[in-house]
């Protein structure tokens, strides 16, 4: 198994901040600015895998990750997210919560993670 | 004050499951179906004002909202999150966390919450 989220391939220049159970992991993204994503150091499938602690952990992590970001990056704004299963845009089997710095100065600034998805436009087929 | 998220404006007839600090309210989306949202009883502003007892009860709610959600629609995914601050899209400002059932039947089926964010027609205007 070769997961990209989880060592050798996570190795420490990656990750900016970690505890005990998490990792906080820089995607150095050339238009989400600052965006990284907290991932359980435990191989977990999704969300709905992870411990009560490693929840725990996740979010006693991301009170350091936006300290961090506040600093460096002065973002108005976050949206923080998991996409759990191929259909809602999972592409590694990875649990990650998607920490998105959001800024005033975006095109589309004050656009939601719901924004796209319940447009007329993504009514299903059926 | 006139909180939407709050009683009396939130009543029995929206919550579709409870626990002692979290409620799960459906939306009735016209094209999200099954999608909703869990908020805390008490009046927090965003993700970053929850206290360890409410993620804690947020996380054992959604436990049971999927359960419940993967029956009644049988989504093959979801999405989980929240948007913080007005630039990130939040227009109620009492935190909630976006449950959202996905379809392969979707038109945008295979897009996460970072997909439109992160194109270059949302690089920032700096």
């Amino acid at each position: 198994m070769s997961c990209p989220f989880c060592p050798p391939k996570v190795n420490n220049s990656a990750v900016l901040l970690e505890n005990e159970l998490s990792l906080f992991i820089d995607l150095k993204h050339p238009i989400l600015e600052g965006s990284g994503i907290i991932v359980p150091r435990a191989h977990r499938q999704s969300t709905f895998d992870l411990t009560t602690e490693e929840i725990t952990s996740t979010f006693s992590l991301l009170t350091e990750v936006k300290a961090l970001l506040d600093t460096e990056y002065n973002p108005q704004g976050y949206n923080l997210g998991w996409n759990c299963g191929a259909v809602a845009g999972q592409t590694v089997f990875h649990a990650h919560l998607h920490v998105i710095p959001r800024y005033a100065s975006e095109p589309y600034t004050n656009r939601g993670i719901r924004y796209w998805l319940k447009q007329e436009s993504n009514r299903r087929n059926i």
